[in-house]
C-alpha cells in the first residue's frame, strides 16, 4: 500500500498563557506525515521556501518519510503566528504569511499518481482538488479543512468534499458547513454531499465517526496537560490513515480502530510545541495509549 | 436495598424554538424517580404546592415510586420558566417562583432514613445537607447542583460536595466550581475535596467519570430529535443510581454500566418535553440503547 499526504509545511509562532515558541516547525503535512510514518511510509507533497532547514528534511527522511515531492522554492516559507487562551479550546490568528504557498502548483511523481490512499491535508481546496486529479485509482481518499476556507472558498471546498470517500472535519466546521446544530444531523448531511464517512474531531470530548451504516463515538485520550493543541487535527488524521495504509483494510472494524489511533497520535502532539512530541515515539507508548483507550470505555 | 432520592418537583414552562408547553411537570426529583423507577422503587422526599395535580401522584405510584416522603403544602408549587435557543445547550432562565420550596424543611420517616442510596438532587444545598443528616448508614451518597446554587450558595455546596460519595455535575459547573479549565484536572481536584467519583456530564459529548482508581469515557446515545434537554442529567443521575441500587455492588464495573444507562434514560428524556418519555418505556427499549452504545463505542 501507499499513502500519499498532500498539504503544508509551515513555521509557526505559537503563543500560550504559559510560553511563547518562534518559527517552530508545523503545518498540516508535517502533523501527518510524522503521525503516518509510525505506521507506514508516507509520501508528501508540499512546498517550502529557500528559508526551511535543510535538517528538518533529513530528519522527515529519518522517520520513513519520502520527500521526493517536497518542493522548495525561491522566497519565504508560509509562516502562521497564532494565541491560545486559558482554554486551549479558544486560538486567535495574529497572523498569516501566505509566502511561497500561494503559488503552489502540486506537480505529483509518477509513483506518487500511483497511491492507493490520499490524504488531502488543510490547505488551499483548490490545490487539493488539484492533486486529486493527478491521482490515477486511489482505493481511499480522505480531506480535511479549516474555518478559513469555508469563509475564503466555499465553492472549491464542496468540491473537494464532493470528491473524497472520508471528510475530517471538527464539530465547529461541520455545524458552519451543514448549517445543523445536532452533530448527528450534521454528520448524516455530509454523506449526502459525497463522502461515505464523516469523521468528527471534538477536541477534548473525542471522536464521533458518522458512516453509512454505523456511527462510532470515542473518548479523548485523557491529557492533564495541553501544551499546544497545534496540529492535533492533523496528527489525527494522519494516524488514522497511517493505520489503514498499513492494514490494507478498510472495512467497518478497520476504521474504528484506525479512529483510536489518531486519537492516541493527536494524544501525544498536544503535550508539546508543534511536532516536537511525534519526533521521538516509540510503538509501545502508542500500544500503550490503545490499551487506556480500550479500558477507558469499556464497561 | 432502599434508594432514597431527594429533591423537586416543579411546574415547567419550556420554550424552545419549536414549541412552547406552559405548566408541564418537571423537577429533579421527578426525574430521577422515574428513570431509576425502570430498576428499582425509589422514595422521594420533596415538597408540592395544593395547586399539583393528584393524578400526577397516582402515576408516580404505578411506576413503582414511594411517594409518602412527598409533603404537599398550602400554596403554589415551585414554577420555571425557561426558554431553549437553537442550540439546545443554550438556555435562558425566564422566571423563577420559589414558591412551597422556600421553606422546605424535609423530615424523613424512620424506613426512608434506613436507605441505602441517598440522592441528593438538584435542590438547595442546605436541604441536601438536612436530608443527608438524617439518613443513619447509607452506603452510597450522591449529588448533583445547578448554576444557580453555585453562585448564591457557595459555602452550603462546599459542604454537601465534602459529604458525599459521588458527585454528579456538568463539564461547566465542574470547571467553574474548581477554577480547572482542563476537566481531567477538575475531576482530581474534586476527588480531593470528598467524593471517591466525580461523574461529569457532557449532554452530547457524553460522560466522563473520574473515580480514585479509573478513569471512564462513554459517548452520549446519539439523538438526531433533541426536543427538550431539561432534566437530561437528573434522569441520568437516576438512571445510575438506580441500577446500583438494583444491583446491589459499586464495583467499578457496577460504576461503569451505570454509566451507560444514566446516559441511556437522558436520551429517552430529551426526546419529548418534560417527563412524558419517561412515563411509558419498556425494559426491552431501555435494553437496546444499552446494546446501541455498547456497539458505538467497540473496536
Amino acid at each position: 500500500m501507499s499513502l500519499v499526504i498532500a498539504g503544508s509545511i509551515v513555521f509557526d509562532t505559537i503563543e500560550t498563557p504559559c510560553e511563547r515558541r518562534e518559527r517552530i516547525i508545523g503545518g498540516s503535512c508535517s502533523y501527518s506525515a510524522l503521525a503516518a510514518s509510525y505506521f507506514t511510509k508516507p509520501r508528501i507533497v508540499s512546498v517550502v521556501g529557500d528559508d526551511f532547514p535543510e535538517e528538518m528534511i533529513e530528519k522527515f527522511n529519518e522517520k520513513g518519510i519520502d520527500t521526493r515531492g517536497l518542493v522548495r522554492k525561491k522566497g519565504k516559507t508560509f509562516h502562521w503566528e497564532g494565541k491560545y487562551g486559558d482554554d486551549p479550546n479558544q486560538r486567535t490568528t495574529i497572523k498569516t504569511e501566505v509566502n511561497v504557498l500561494r503559488e503552489f502548483k502540486p506537480h505529483l511523481l509518477p509513483d506518487y499518481r500511483e497511491a492507493d490512499i490520499v490524504l488531502l491535508g488543510t490547505i488551499a481546496p483548490e490545490i487539493q482538488l488539484d492533486v486529486l486529479s493527478q491521482v490515477k485509482e486511489p482505493k481511499l481518499t480522505a480531506m480535511d479543512t479549516i474555518n478559513f476556507y469555508i469563509e475564503n472558498s466555499y465553492g472549491s471546498l464542496l468540491e473537494s468534499i464532493k470528491k473524497v470517500d472520508i471528510y475530517f472535519g471538527n464539530d465547529e466546521e461541520v455545524k458552519k458547513i451543514t448549517g445543523e446544530t445536532n452533530l448527528i444531523k450534521a454528520g448524516k448531511k455530509f454523506l449526502e454531499q459525497g463522502p461515505s464517512l464523516v469523521v468528527i474531531k471534538k477536541g477534548e470530548h473525542g471522536v464521533m465517526m458518522i458512516g453509512q451504516e454505523f456511527i462510532s463515538g470515542m473518548p479523548a485520550y485523557p491529557c492533564e496537560d495541553v501544551v499546544d493543541p497545534t496540529g492535533a487535527g492533523d496528527s489525527f488524521a494522519g494516524g488514522f490513515l497511517g493505520y489503514l495504509d498499513k492494514v490494507n483494510s478498510f472495512q467497518e472494524k478497520d476504521l474504528r480502530k484506525a479512529a483510536v489511533y489518531g486519537s492516541v497520535m493527536a494524544s501525544f502532539t498536544i503535550q508539546d510545541f508543534g511536532i516536537k512530541r511525534l519526533e521521538s515515539l516509540t510503538a509501545s507508548e502508542i500500544d500503550r495509549r490503545f490499551e487506556e483507550i480500550t479500558k477507558i470505555v469499556s464497561f
